[in-house]
């Protein structure tokens, strides 16, 4: 056994230096930790000063609060010209002042944090204090022109955006354009050839097609000219005119139709399938070479907080000791448990020699990483303030009945039922009055299973299905009170509050899902695969912001909705120049760039493609035919390139779901847990557990659960009674039983009852068998050894 | 060294062995060896007259002749009621009994080669002798209820697909119908969900907007029904009534839109892109299964003919000689060169022992499949019939110019002369005549091409670009020519050849692309994937087959189309229940199911998506709403999964292209082939070649290139000159010379000819330096030993 400092008779030099180096040098450390944790690569100065003020840099509050402002930042487009609400220009502007001077602190406090040579040599901080000035020279620009009444664009808005994109948080999103800037080469490439494609088409189409004299259905001339064969022609690509623009001349001639059998085969089959292998191939490159140069940088800030703690070891090689290891653990990550961090410990010491060296030590950054969800099972609060009541014979078996899969099942055929309910005119009284019953039962339902589970693990923080019932229910009831009394009040009765109510009805319904284990299991990978969407979200608001706000400054006021049906500008949208055409035709002038959400709005509509011919005829008409160049490169940003991120995105993730494969410290970790499991298994065998659920209702217990990335069903429980304390004062036993498991297996709601009791029954004879555990493949308990 | 039989003293027992069992063993092993190489899986009978039958059973004319009738089988539907050009309906039936006879045949040949048992546990089979024995039954009974009058539906056509699929060779076709079947369950499941979520969106969509009196822009109620409101979910699910139909409650009130947005993104693009992740990743997984065991059974096959053949080696172990190596080789493949079986066996024996035993026989089909070409460089047949005029310094001269980077940039500049005289108005005269100068020089161009190289190199079987080349300005030539003899003559000018001649004036710029090296890349890339789309396209074939027969059995006659503008019914299409409707404003009705091609156009437009509803919208008024069923049916079949399966093809297979691996055994034979050219260097270092192109007119040589799946600029060439064989007699001399490499690279018209040059430049100098070679990465020369 290595000695550590505490323990050694007369401190050697080495200890010695090591308490003395503590406090600074450990900031130090933890802050290397920190950044190889969440992948920062930030150059920080190592002076005390510059590492307090960087790990101060890092606090979740002034990161939270970054994001409030540039939140509001890009807001302010809400209440500015042409706005939702308008506010005057003074108040938007001098919101926009407070986000700029937030925005400068925070660079100002990233200055003082690296060195000024790096400072000035990152591109993104150029860019931050770029975009800062020029959003200064143009607020002053555009005030001085509104005090001498002439009206002038924004054009700064255009760089908000940048900011997003900027931050020292903005790492992800930094990656993403990355990556995307490294696919445009070969992207160029396809892109010109498909280019090249569509004009040979094109000219193709006007030497048969123009002279022919052909009408479309609306009249319009067929084919007529170069530039709009090219147009129509890649809007066939989109498949958005399709099969109207084929139809005059499959009508004039069948075989004309080949021409555009050929066009669709090439163009929008190949060529759009070759986008999508292109991107997705550049993607997966250059994230592969981006994870690549992250574990290189992880590994060298590893070394580095290691060459700071290290201390001379036994045999002269440089280690680090159990209690600095400690300290630097609570230092990196102060909200994680003793339990949570004695387990990584003896991860990384596995050798049991109270010190790691090197290697072990830089797996530490990836093992914080792993995500071990301790759930605290502390006994009823009901058991606790009146045991007499909750441990009595109807009040078991009520607990019983609740934890039956019958209860479970009853509920859905309770939810079948009111689907029709719903489905039922909801004017008619007795259909009123039943809701007021369901309402009632899943009131119940909640309450039941609030009397059976302990609160706490019921609603924990990964507990999706709970949360979702809870909140519904909540809602619900609600609003449906607010409805009935607002209703039984004779007075106005709000549309929208009855709105939400349906809502909230139908969203009951959605509970089904966690019935069906089919269902489940895609539900949980959507989940997971969830928060890696954030990036791309933010990417999208990144591109549409930049879309909306320059087309706002096109398009702004040329086609207006009128809400009234009578109002005289309606049937044309306030704009002679789309009488008759097919955009006012279709009722399309709510579809207008007068401001940012319904610019969004219209954005969306062109990412989904459809019609958009239709809208950029609309604008082409209001303007000139050259608008319809904003919406092609919209097209060309969005569609091609972006959308096919997404997909790449989805598909990746969902193979790596499939793929099943973990790092090595992911299986290194369920090892070391599975050796102690098997230690906690003979003991288990050697004491001969009683009846559990009295036990196990008696003792608080802490369970960890790895959020295992592999299986959505796998859920890994680490069972730490304790009662193993309790052991310690002599009253220890082991209780592993199926009510337990069943129990805190809904509580975790992934693994199946069924599945976990024939574990647990077995657990019960005293024995771990190999093979269900190898099936369950990451389910077992082990015990922590704390006296 | 291995005595081979030929050469022993006295015939020892095993060679005599060997050459009494030849021609019946021989033919059982080639059997075996050309299932393996072909992946057929047949366990054919192993006596002698089933091997003949079998040999005769995959011979290419029977195969092609099967084909031929399969597509006269399918293609009936063209001349069945409802017809594109009728027939008496007993011509088709008689057509349809001969195809049936000669289907039967070849199945009574198939059941003739393997045993019985086996024969009557195949599916296929019985699948066949099913087809077969309906579609008698349903001709009989059309053929009864036509006699008295009555008429019947032909139910029977709905099976003839399911022969492509069942035939011997549809093997890849049931390969992915197979994969189809594997990823059903797994489609299913998402499937389930997202109907489940159809269902609840609507469900609130109806609690929502149903009573709020909205109507559509056609003044159709909004979400007034629930089946109404699920149709139309679906609809917006594949984009094609968007925004549309969301404009209604959008117009109503903004908010509304945020159940549009989530629909979208719920439906569309989540679900959209996991059943694209389901469909590839179960491709994925079951190609891996599927070739795995394909390569098991590769293995059984090779091993079998290997104990048909060995013989004992001189160390005891079995072993295959050279002589039976050889004759096997050419029963196997008969069109095989002398110099590539040599290739081959130098490849398969590394060790030089004159046998090869289990393992390198194993490799044989693999071998066999990797495609070497052989391209005979013969002399220019105008330098042997006019050396004197050929070699003169004009005639050397004009070759030197033609082969000249220039010449094919002068082409380039003309081409793109060219297109901008097309894009003018072709009725000009000025213009018509410029056509003429356009042609002449292309006329030009091919003919100095064919002056400088040898016209069965230019016209070799790889050479595409050549051969579109002549292709497209011949046919332009013919059709311009009898064109302007049309319009001289002053009688009707066709207007069809004038649409044939603009169409070839067009596809003659096409030739830039093979200009551009980055565009090169991508159109090799995409003819390689191609020959591998054309089971992808017989799925589909199959799919529309038999969607096409049920659509016109459901729908025939219901809508009409009058080419006659003046007709009554072309405003309704002869309908009176589309008056009104979008189907008939939108000029859809030759959109119909009167025949068969026209069904096609039709289902290839569902395909395409757009406008389906307006489609399925105009046969559901002119039947029943149900009718809807079959529309959406078609889209989960072919949009949900088989062009998710495209596009999972076309990805797999760029991914392949890009990843560039190879087999071991590709690589196995450029090493040997490396190996074998490091000897050549050498020796050519020591001959000292001198004007080598003189030479290289002078004597036919054989070029060799391997197909390389890798790289598209790498050539292989494996030059094998007759030279050597004339150094046999005395006056051999190696010839790697400038003007050769350059020629052959060009008619192979893989190789530019800048890299080329510096090869074979520095070839002339007697040295092959590797580094160059390794760029070029497979290009080499070999000699092969013939004397």
């Amino acid at each position: 056994m290595a000695t550590s400092c505490a323990d050694a008779p007369a401190p050697a030099p080495a200890c010695a230096g090591q308490l003395a180096k503590s406090k600074e040098q450990l900031d130090l450390a933890s802050a290397y930790v920190s950044d190889a944790q969440y992948n920062r690569n930030v150059f920080f100065d190592t002076s005390p000063r510059a590492i307090r003020l960087y790990l101060l840099y890092n606090r979740r509050l002034p990161r939270a609060l970054l994001y409030v402002f540039i939140l509001l930042h890009l807001g302010l487009a809400i209440c500015e010209e042409p706005a939702v609400w308008p506010l005057p220009p003074w108040a938007t502007m001098l919101a926009e002042l407070l986000c700029l001077h937030v925005f400068a602190l925070r660079l100002l406090h990233y200055a003082k944090v690296i060195p000024p040579d790096k400072f000035w040599k990152d591109p993104k901080n150029i860019c931050i204090i770029g975009v800062l000035a020029l959003t200064l020279t143009d607020m002053i620009i555009y005030g001085a022109l509104r005090a001498a009444d002439v009206d002038s664009p924004r054009w700064s808005r255009v760089l908000r955006p940048l900011l997003l994109v900027n931050v020292t948080e903005g790492r992800q999103l930094r990656r993403a354009f990355r990556s995307i800037r490294n696919a445009l080469p070969q992207i160029f490439s396809v892109f010109l050839l498909f280019i090249f494609s569509i004009l040979l088409f094109s000219l193709m189409a006007l030497k048969l097609f123009g002279k022919r004299g052909l009408k479309t259905a609306d009249g319009a001339p067929y084919f007529s000219n170069y530039g709009d064969a090219v147009f129509d022609l890649y809007v066939l690509v989109t498949t958005a005119n399709s099969p109207d623009v084929m139809m005059p001349a499959y009508n004039a001639d069948s075989a004309f139709v080949i021409f555009f059998i050929v066009y669709i085969l090439v163009n929008t089959y190949v060529f759009m399938s070759v986008f999508l292998a292109v991107v997705f191939n550049n993607y997966k490159k250059y994230l592969k070479e981006e994870v690549r140069q992250m574990v290189r940088a992880k590994r060298r800030k590893m070394a580095r907080a290691f060459a700071v703690l290290r201390e001379a070891g036994e045999d002269g090689e440089p280690r680090v000791g159990h209690d600095v290891w400690k300290r630097l653990v609570r230092l990196v990550q102060p909200d994680i448990g003793e339990a949570r961090s004695e387990l990584l410990w003896s991860v990384s010491d596995h050798a049991r020699r109270g010190s790691v060296g090197p290697a072990a030590f830089a797996q530490l950054c990836d093992l914080l990483n792993i995500p071990v969800i301790a759930l605290k099972s502390r006994p009823h609060p009901l058991g606790r303030l009146c045991p007499a009541f909750y441990g009595s014979t109807a009040s078991r078996l009520l607990r019983r009945l609740v934890r039956h899969r019958a209860f479970a099942l009853a509920y859905d055929v309770i939810i079948a039922i009111n689907a029709v309910f719903i489905g039922l005119d909801e004017d008619d009284p007795e259909v009123a009055k039943s809701e007021w019953a369901f309402l009632a039962l899943y009131v119940l339902e909640i309450l039941l299973k609030l009397y059976v589970i302990e609160p706490r693990s019921f609603f924990s923080r990964h507990s999706f299905w709970n949360w979702f019932d809870a909140v519904i229910v909540a809602f619900a009831l609600v609003a449906t009170v607010v409805n009935a009394a607002l209703e039984s009040s004779g007075a106005y009765t709000s549309r929208q509050i009855l709105d939400i109510v349906l809502i909230l009805r139908v969203l009951r319904l959605v509970r089904v899902v966690d019935s069906v284990q089919r269902f489940r299991a895609i539900v949980n990978t959507l989940i997971r695969i969830g928060p890696a969407v954030l990036t791309f979200a933010q990417l999208i608001l990144v591109v549409y912001y930049v879309f909306a706000v320059v087309g706002m400054e096109l398009f702004k006021g040329q086609v207006r909705f009128f809400s009234d049906p009578d109002a005289p500008g309606r049937a044309d949208c306030g704009n002679a120049l789309l009488r008759g055409g097919a955009f006012a035709r279709l009722q399309y002038c709510k579809n207008n760039f007068n401001d940012v959400l319904s610019s969004f709005v219209l954005l969306l509509e062109l990412t989904v493609v459809n019609q958009w011919h239709v809208l950029s005829g609309g604008f082409a008409a209001v303007t000139h035919k050259s608008a319809r160049i904003y919406f092609v490169l919209f097209h060309v940003t969005v569609v091609i390139v972006i959308i096919n991120i997404f997909v790449a995105f989805v598909l990746e993730a969902f193979f790596l779901e499939y793929s099943l494969d973990k790092s090595d410290l992911h299986t290194e970790l369920e090892r070391r847990i599975e050796e102690l499991r098997l230690g906690v298994a003979q003991e288990a065998a050697e004491d001969q557990p009683g009846d559990g659920e009295e036990e196990e209702d008696a003792k608080p217990q802490l369970l960890f659960k790895i959020a295992s990335k592999s299986k959505p069903a796998a859920a890994v429980v680490m069972l730490f009674p304790f009662g193993r304390r309790v052991s310690c004062q002599g009253t220890g036993r082991w209780t592993l039983c199926c009510s337990a498991c069943s129990r805190w297996t809904r509580s975790i709601g992934e693994t199946a009852p069924a599945t976990m009791k024939t574990w647990s029954s077995l657990t019960a004879t005293g024995t771990f068998p190999t093979r269900p555990l190898t099936r369950l493949k990451t389910a077992f308990a082990i015990n922590l050894d704390f006296c």
